[in-house]
């Protein structure tokens, strides 16, 4: 057996992770809104706040600008990823290898796995190689399961998001990283498919500070351990003010109010 | 010569393999008639019994779960298997390596073989590597093989069942898992083109007790090796006692209402 | 230079091989006419005859049954070889590496390659890897040369069958197997081709004790090296009778007639 | 983490890549205006020229030609590239491995990668494994992104270049070279998706060396390390003098007019 | 840098291979008219002459012939080769290993590139492996350069054979081999083109003595290194005397009267 401690990517069983992949996944367009959040810095200095588990980058972020922040930041090396330049069937190349993460300074590795792709054995298989070589290097392993490409019908479906993140459990990841089902209850459902692997939410459609909490506390209360996070955060006017109220709600079991109040902040909605 | 004890699947020559890995190929529903089977423990707890020679499961849950159970359970590492999102022609990833579950902590492996699929020469290699990595390290290999695909007129006659358990055997497998071919005879037949190659029949559907472990007589008495089972077993409400009764039949060569005596139980149905 | 002694092969230069490939290649029905035939210890008792220069079988039947033999038959690996359930374009896997195959305690191994089918070229590599270790373990190399597949017109003209042999040669093949050509005329041109690799006759199709000597007398009087056959020696009622006349034609240059003589038998049909 | 230098690339962190592998990907039609340009002594004799940071050459070139020039001239092996016979999807050959580029000599490595092809993904994963060699060996990586293929609607509009350059960030390049966006404005934004990965203007189509230069002088006053050019260098009548002007616009700051004073030459058009 | 001595393959910087692949390219087709021709000894025989520089064979007759020859021939591995029985897109498969070639004996290798098949992005990845694992092993390389597949439109025009020859010099062949462009002209540019890589013409189609050497001359006028030839010596009712006047020819700047003359033939057609 090969005992992995999961406390490079954890506090107190709890996973606040900050995911800045936007770039290749999506391009400049991401960018817009905020340009400031084109700049990698602005992003790790958001992720050198308490709240921020580990944050997740592809290799050449991490090589370019990891070296200022490691003793401020954990870092998850997002392996895989993809541009969307390229229209083929769901797939994602892998963009470093555990090892030269693990030289960079990495402690955790992420992986994307899109179960219902026609590419789905290939994925998992490279899935494999990774997890096997984290795990020997005492990485935890963040799935991110996302069911989707030709095969799929409903990829929302609580039932979809439930089997996403038994994959997760049965596949060997640490943790999984799902959408959000729809409601506490089909949450509660997710969470106790994946056993011992823990759940994280994906951070979703931008919404106003209250409502984004709320689901936040709900994945909590469900036995989720946290979330995963972009632009929601990063692309905030104000992320610290945002970061406090979610370090109350994921890591102190407080309610919304609590945790808006503490941060200093209303309920007011912010559009983005 | 690699001279292979298959003593770590089998006792007296005969074997009972709980398998356990329905939170990949088929994904949460499987779990919806019993929830407690959606906890790989619950599964463990019942594989605690005598009468399993070994627990089937992929590598995330014996990741997870098997260490606190490595002295009560024998761990058979289910090597490859895939999630039913995918709806391309019969596959099944490999999941992980037999080295690495060597180390966490697996005595045997299986691998299943689609004969007849598209994809068939591709598993036979990867079911080479995987035999031969599996022998030289001393852990016997249990083929599931299923003829399906694209080729394949009649996966479920007698002759393909037959030719199923012999490809066991020209292949390399210690143990081969097949369908229960339709009657005595044809399973004698089955056992006979199997040569040393010891035949297990697959769980099958859901029936009363009677039914289900005069099915398992018939395979004993026709010479196979026992049974690999799933949620005819660890969805039963009482699992304990059908292992009770299945020990009589498989390795004390009982008749089935010794078994069903012995274990308590009356001769009725019980609908799953 | 890498110089192979192909001795384990051969015994004054000639070969016969019995080939035992049958369960794999096609399934129990080809053992139905002879039940006992399935039983590869029914066959590895036919190999132990002197006649019989090798026995060539698939990985899990050497290794179930080849440990009782070892003093008294020369093991063939015979490498690839896939079943009958698949109905792609013609190919076959490699079953068993050729370091795996020495360790079972083969001495020499056998490789199919079927010339003209869509897959050559990976099958033409398959061979060169394998060629390549198993004359660095001093292994003579045996290929199936079968040109067969979507791109071939004519399998079994005489020049087909001489370019198969010419294969052989070309590609490093110490004995190349092939189909009879028709005639002893097209026999002597095959040979010629083949240059030093010796060339064997395959069984093909059953006949009477005469006509199947006389047809592997017109090949050792062609220069061919001997034969390499199954069914119609190891199903026939009395296969040591027949090994009896083979070892006169093939290694002590008999006639037709002295061989069944010797061999205790008239020329009478048989019926297979 | 792994700090590379990118010395063997820069000087004063501004860039001039002489690049000549236009024998293999367009043929002896490119040379056909200028014959002496198809020698490659006449192109490493440009490429001593001061201003020249390093001649980007295939394998061959560099094997036959380098040895007469290593204390002359860096050496860039640009890693991929495919001749323009062929004719399917956008792809590149990989055609060396960083070990033998390192051994030839080679300071620095370049790779093609076609966002949007259908290849993306095989080339990205080829980019990975020569980038993480090439930062093994200390070797700064350039990356050729160019996004062009099926799935791509717009190549060459300024979003998609700056996609491309964001992609030599987030995929580990220490240099990307792009196509000019058209525009001072996109070149700035191109380069601030960029990051800390440095930008250089590809060559383009051949001008005037008033215009050639002020395009350059943009690139430089819009954040740009510099330029990768071809025949627009090493096909001019007198290579020496604009290399001189473009010494003058890179590295040193100087205006258009002052470089060409410097150079000698009036601000008059050239035919190519 | 790694330096190539290419004198295994050349003598005063000329070069006359011998190539004799035709049993696997073609098949006993192409001895029919000089049934001697398909013995390799034959072959080796006319290969031991002053003239030829080295003989030119795939794998299987090397390991068998050449150790009897290992005095007076210098051995060419052909590594790739395919047979006309498969009928696919061009292509060629990798028979042999360069680390097998330098064992059995070969002081050089040779490679076939079809530049504009679909494959050729593949074929072009096997020949860098090969020629890199040549020069680490002191073997000059030479490339069959033969544009040819689904993409290309004109395989034999000048500018494509001078196309040929240059990727012979982009990719790191030694020794480049093309069909002739039909011109004195025509051939000094495709030898222009490979610049340090040296240019042979392929044998081509059979025509009389007198015409074949004047085109052999015109080649060596053209700059180009010789000649690689196969059916148009080995097959010639006295290979002997048409080696002694290409002797002449290529090595001694011979006039082809006068090569003609000192190797006591008089020019008049010889049907082949």
């Amino acid at each position: 057996m090969i005992p992995i401690d999961d406390s490079p990517l954890t506090r107190d069983g709890k996973v606040l992770i900050l995911a800045y992949d936007h770039g290749l996944e999506h391009g400049p367009v991401d960018f817009e809104d905020v340009p400031a959040s084109a700049d990698p810095e602005h992003v790790f200095d958001v992720a050198t706040h308490d709240a921020v588990t580990s944050l997740a980058v592809q290799k050449g972020i991490a090589e370019a600008y990891y070296p200022s922040y490691e003793d401020d930041v954990d870092l998850l090396a997002k392996l895989n990823g993809t541009s969307n330049l390229w229209r083929g069937e769901h797939d994602s190349a892998v963009n470093w290898s555990v090892d030269y993460a693990r030289e960079v300074g990495a402690s955790s590795v992420g992986f994307t796995v899109y179960g219902g792709s026609n590419n789905e054995i290939e994925m998992v298989e490279e899935f494999r190689d990774a997890q096997e070589a984290a795990h020997r290097n005492d990485m935890p392993v963040v799935m991110w399961s996302y069911p989707r490409g030709n095969g799929l019908r409903n990829a929302s479906t609580p039932d979809t998001i439930a089997y996403a993140a038994r994959l997760g459990l049965e596949l060997g990841a640490d943790v999984a990283k799902v959408k959000y089902p729809g409601s506490p209850d089909a949450m509660e459902e997710t969470v106790r498919m994946a056993g011992k692997t823990k759940v994280v939410m994906s951070g979703g459609s931008k919404r106003s500070d209250e409502e984004f909490l709320s689901n936040v506390k709900s994945v909590i209360d469900a036995g989720g351990a946290g979330l995963a996070v972009g632009r929601n955060v990063f692309q905030r006017e104000n992320p610290e003010r945002l970061l406090d109220a979610l370090e109350k709600v994921i890591f102190e079991e407080s309610s919304v109010e609590e945790a808006l109040e503490a941060a200093g902040q209303t309920a007011t909605p912010e559009a983005e």
